[in-house]
């Protein structure tokens, strides 16, 4: 028996593994609430753990109901327990701790670097400004080469910014902002020029969208994101359908790229099985060519050379750890990066808002009625169960999505501070520290979609259209 | 032994299969060869035939050494020896019979139908003109929705043609001709217009080339097709790397193909592995995506329902049966298509002429003197040892390649029944016939080598500038 399973499991992927274990798992469950023998139980459970053997083996990482293998290498030393693991790709993001994902792990896991106080004080000397907020207080918290890049702006040599978004829908929500404020500040401070990718492409080929309907989202959300205040002498924003199609440039870092990376290794870092699309399986290129300038002749007159520093949430990592591993090899430069935390949906930090659920998200059309309501009702407390309770052993931050909201939006450290001593110390109530919260994200939330109304068709198009943009190469 | 052996058999690929067959069999002739003891080899072999067996009952075909499982089904009854069967795909075209490809079979194999004297005639009334000797001399000789296309000829709708080219090398022989002179007369008897699409993406992809060097030959190649007398005013030609990033159609149309193709269906038809680059993987979509009339909005006016006619060799079929399952999921009509037999090597009719074997082929830059030597030295003959016994006997024009080129370039019909009638009966020797063959091709290659010197940069330069055509839609 054990003879004829371990034949079996040698030529099984680790994704038929996967699926062993979890059938053998769902029949160890049938059989104990069936009441079965003991003697059946056990041999069933016998098996379980001899699959899950084999799956930590081939794998390197202990079996997760409803997490199937990806690349990622977990961290399991002898104090790890199973619950402190996070699963993170491009498309999922998911902890069971409450805290949130643990981003020093992530560093280690991904072989990026800290942000750390050295680095914040070196941005803050080459700008000559106090360092935005996101870095002051780790929501930027890791980074690839940025280094480098303050290296090169030392020398006088320019790079330039490039983000993106996926544009699912006409409903973002405010935890889509954060890389495109945090984008704004460093065009700002560093006076370079910018591309923003929308991959429609993406949308129209893993969501159920006509190619349409993926280009109106991404004209839209256009929209949310020039209201941000870009400067459109200074910032190209771009449909990855229309794009494609206008940019003798744009196709030839994508072809490129495409010849430099197998489905074995996309297969590893993304997941992608023989079941899926070819367009899925060769998309990563074209997140992957923006890196490089001469995807952009209008800007950079055709230059190949320009440093691309690129500020995401630190789940688009992926696409980038590959696009680094291909560049020497088709003569560019590597992409430097750096990247946030997630943003919290509203019922805690196991996982990131998500757009498609409602009651995770404050979407950037919200009135402030909803906001209050939502954010009353919905967000996750870290605060005692009763006022008596509360007022003696305090608030708990790490775990409040209220207080963790104020980190991104409150501009102010002191009063950051003073909310979270009062918070901790049960001085300040749940329902206050919610209070201060809605005060705060109403009026900003106000303010953009006032600027969002003066960004009429006209001024997206102008920030679409391919040219040169104010800077000279 | 044997248990295990299945137990690992049945959860292998194909390909892994067939390494696993090809692996015993170099045991079985290091055995044979080291003069292993008796019952050691019969062992091996034992385990040959029954890997040979699970490779048949998994892939239908029989294990044939060098040739990987592919998509094609193998007509195999009980009376077929395995030296019978013939191997087609775009990349390799081989058979062990010295009068070619055994195109009937292909035709069932491929599911496409027979050109049939009907179907001539047919062709022959609604253009009023005699058909081309390639219709006359079964050179075209199979088809996909043929009748359709003039089903709607007669109806006044229009079509237009579409054919391709991988420009891997400046050198074009003969061969690469036969596609450009049957558009050609295509285009002139039914007066459509023509997309020509120069692969230089897939040559970039396949072979060891930079984008510029495949560019390069993509404009060199297109110098040889031009001068096949293309109407500049009917006909558009594109290179991949420059149209797909100056065309709004064509991205779209690639990109709708990638979402319905998935990894396990190009592996079938293509043969792709885990190994094989990304862009080789979805390059099929952008050799589909032409068939589509709205991957040229400049000529078609963004019309959606414009049939497309593909004349082509029936080695690119595998492309566009992918195209024609894809078609409907998409909206767009499926194409139709005119299948060629392969020009044989010079050496024989069990391989196509190719150009990275000189000797096997008679390039477009011969000189007569080259021409002549070629094929005196190097044509495969189907004459008799000596004159003697080719006097008594008479020659084989079934085998003879002399005689297969006179089929392809000889535009007298009597003239060539003349020839085959003498060369059979033995009243004309090999040397003649080859002469005949000379004095055919080396007045059409110089009067090529006139019209290509004609053919200028810009000349070429109008031919590939995305623009409307002297149609409308």
């Amino acid at each position: 028996m054990a003879d004829s399973l371990n034949c079996d499991l040698t030529s099984l992927s680790p994704l038929q593994l996967f699926e062993r274990v979890t059938e053998q798992g769902e029949k160890v469950r049938a059989l104990k609430a069936g009441k079965a023998p003991k003697d059946e139980i056990d041999a069933a459970v016998r098996m379980l753990l001899s699959l899950k053997l084999s799956y930590k083996t081939t794998t390197g990482q202990d079996y997760q109901a409803g997490l199937p293998p990806r690349d990622l290498v977990l961290i399991n030393n002898g104090t790890t327990k199973e619950e402190d693991e996070d699963f993170v790709d491009p498309w999922t993001v998911q902890t069971s701790n409450a805290k949130g994902v643990d981003y020093d792990k992530l560093i280690v896991r991904f072989g990026s670097s800290k942000i750390d106080t050295d680095l914040i004080n070196r941005i803050e000397r080459a700008i000559g400004q106090k360092p935005h907020r996101f870095l002051r207080r780790g929501i930027f918290f890791s980074h690839r080469d940025m280094d480098q890049i303050l290296d090169a702006y030392e020398n006088k040599k320019s790079f330039y910014l490039y983000t993106g978004r996926g544009p699912s829908s006409q409903a973002m929500h405010v935890g889509h902002l954060i890389p495109f404020i945090f984008t704004k500040w460093l065009q700002e401070v560093f006076d370079v020029p910018l591309v923003i990718q929308l991959t429609d492409d993406e949308k129209y080929l893993w969501k159920d969208l006509t190619t349409e309907k993926a280009y109106e989202y991404a004209r839209e959300n256009a929209k949310d994101i020039i209201a941000c205040g870009f400067d459109v002498n200074k910032t190209f924003i771009f449909s990855d359908l229309d794009y494609l199609g206008t940019s003798t440039g744009f196709y030839k870092n994508i072809v490129k790229v495409q010849k430099h990376v197998t489905f074995n290794q996309v297969k590893g870092i993304f997941g992608f099985t023989d079941s899926d699309c070819i367009g899925k399986i060769s998309f990563p290129a074209i997140q992957a060519a923006p890196s490089f300038s001469s995807s952009f002749p209008q800007i950079f007159n055709g230059k190949e050379n320009i440093r691309c520093l690129i500020p995401c949430a630190i789940d688009q990592d992926p696409y980038f750890r590959m696009t680094r591993d291909v560049a020497p090899r088709i003569g560019q430069p590597k992409p430097a990066l750096l990247h946030s935390v997630f943003f919290p949906a509203l019922q805690g930090a196991q996982t990131k808002m998500s757009a498609s659920d409602p009651n995770s998200s404050i979407f950037l059309t919200d009135t402030p009625k909803q906001i209050k309501t939502k954010i009353n009702k919905h967000a996750f407390s870290g605060g005692r169960d009763t006022i008596e309770e509360h007022r003696k052993y305090g608030g708990n931050c790490d775990v409040d999505v209220s207080f963790m909201y104020l980190t991104f939006f409150l501009e102010d450290d002191d009063r950051l501070e003073q909310l979270k001593q009062a918070y901790t110390s049960g001085e300040l109530l749940t329902g206050e520290l919610k209070k201060v919260l809605i005060e705060t994200l109403q009026p900003l939330i106000a303010a953009h979609q006032e600027r969002r109304k003066q960004v009429t068709d006209e001024v997206v198009k102008q920030f679409m259209t391919p040219r040169k943009l104010a800077f000279e190469f």
